[in-house]
């Protein structure tokens, strides 16, 4: 059903000075954000980039060419300003803002027992509910060892696809360690047997047996989205691990979701088709943190300035199309 | 052969805090800005965007559902700052530049004639190579009511494939006026019968013949920017368009060049297959002014800032991956 909201949404859109729907994409992403803030002048003031630092348990398994400390160092880079996520940030004006909810303090190995107990994984969620304050548009970032282990696993518990499609290289495994992580993870399905389908119950204890906190705080992140409003820029594969549990927590949180990119992590296309999703970009990028979450909101922030700044025809004194082109004379009598 | 400048960008590239790769066509960007401007340590200081506005003859044959005054009010709404090219402009710091090359004084209509005289053409090169100085790096931005019937002929004469393949609704044309677009270009390739094919001298023709004063003007920036070692960014189907007469003359020249985004007009996607190209961005735009090249330029960006800025594993004591993942003593002895 077409709201009174979207019908005047889309009569600015095409009284721009541009040909109608000649900005595509961007014409989408202007309605979806106008929508979701309930304005037919939505406004991107504040951006922030949340990202959401922990680490894993699972990493004792092996499925990381990185050791775990490397969480902790790369939350120091993020502070001293030189990751790839702080670079994107200052360029596009993005105010990253770091959250420690776990770093140093590991979930459980959940080839063994559940990562987080229900409570852990409820506390990360009402973190990332609280940080939905954070800005008009907000981007999932995180940081965490592992944490593409989780992902695949959330993969397979909400999709039904085996471990040993959902299984990537994520920060660099070769084809031993891809294996490996594969073995890991079906153990894990073996051991706790998530069965999401059958309500949000049973998705949060998926979500606490599989999950991480960074994890549970982007679940968090976009249910207190939609609490509040705002668009939720996802990034790639760990990010959109965290849509699959609200869709089955709460699916119509998704609608304030906009996926920034296709990750080049082998499983991301899954998520992305279950989804139903169609990313932004599509650069083969696989850094995570949330990389093409930036670039995303840089792409929000130009659908939000064109609707807003756009002269309009009448504004601009600029002909509109006619219904027949034009054709002279000489040529019809030819 | 791979120089030294190319392996030792690719060895910083590697050295910096993510898995290497991870950054994806990103870091083929930042290779080729530091292969163009010769240097380990590019630079995007100046971002400008050339817009280069003309008319077209062509118009008289009813190509376009917008009337030609078109072109001159467009123009103004650039200078008042209200066009999408000039909002996205504003919004990425990028310098608007617009140069009007033949606004109110139409090339002639090259279904009779051709639309340009060799010296004509070749005052509008030299007018976009004179543009390559305007910045590090140089955005190919056109306003032309009926310039894509023009690009649509080069097409044909440049790649061989036929009028009804290569037309396509430009602004909005109908089916009907997409058909007599069809013909327009038929009848102009039986006019001039193009033959690119036969070097240099020959391209310089089916240019006059087809083309436009702001294509030319395009041709130029590649040749100049190739010259003075800039990047240039194109946009869509127009300066694409462009880059095929480039390559008949200097196909080394396209070295310097970026393809922005993958246009909606359809004939794009057969220019892009015929010039190898993979273009950063597909947002199922088709608005022209350069607005592909507009957010192309701040991908670009994002390149250059990401391998300069980013710190080292070294310099930010970051630990890098081990040959092998550190697989845990329990594990092992499973």
């Amino acid at each position: 059903m077409v709201t009174e909201l979207e019908t005047r949404i889309r009569r600015r859109l095409d009284s721009l000075t541009k040909p109608p729907g000649s900005l595509g994409r961007l014409e989408e992403i202007a309605l979806q954000v106008g929508l979701v803030q309930g304005t037919d002048m939505p406004t991107i003031g504040r951006k922030a980039m949340l990202l959401f630092c922990a680490d894993h348990g699972v990493v004792e398994e092996g499925v990381s060419p990185f050791p775990q400390e490397v969480t902790a160092q790369m939350v120091a880079n993020f502070r001293a300003g030189g990751a790839a996520i702080t670079v994107l940030c200052r360029q596009y004006g993005i105010e990253p803002v770091i959250v420690d909810i776990g770093v140093g303090r590991p979930t459980r190995n959940f080839t063994r027992e559940p990562a987080m107990s229900k409570e852990e994984a409820q506390r990360a969620i009402e973190t990332g509910i609280q940080h939905a304050d954070g800005g008009d548009v907000l981007g999932a970032g995180e940081m965490g060892i592992g944490n593409s282990t989780a992902a695949a696993a959330l993969l397979c518990a909400f999709t039904g696809i085996s471990p040993i499609e959902a299984a990537g290289r994520g920060t660099g495994l070769d084809d031993a360690g891809v294996a490996r992580k594969a073995d890991v993870i079906a153990r894990a399905l073996a051991l706790h047997r998530p069965n999401p389908k059958d309500g949000p119950k049973e998705a949060m204890r998926a979500l606490a047996a599989l999950g991480g906190r960074e994890i549970a705080a982007i679940v968090g992140l976009i249910l207190g989205a939609a609490q509040k409003r705002r668009v939720v820029v996802l990034d790639g594969f760990i990010s959109c691990s965290a849509a699959l549990v609200v869709r089955a927590m709460d699916p119509a949180a998704l609608d304030y979701v906009i996926y920034s990119h296709r990750s080049a992590e082998r499983g991301h296309q899954w998520m992305l088709e279950s989804l139903g999703a169609r990313p932004l970009l599509d650069l083969d990028m696989r850094l995570g943190e949330g990389s093409g979450a930036a670039i995303g909101i840089s792409l929000v922030e130009s659908a939000v300035r064109l609707y807003r700044e756009m002269s309009t025809f009448d504004s601009a004194g600029v002909s509109t199309a006619a219904e027949k082109p034009a054709v002279s004379p000489t040529v019809s009598a030819q």
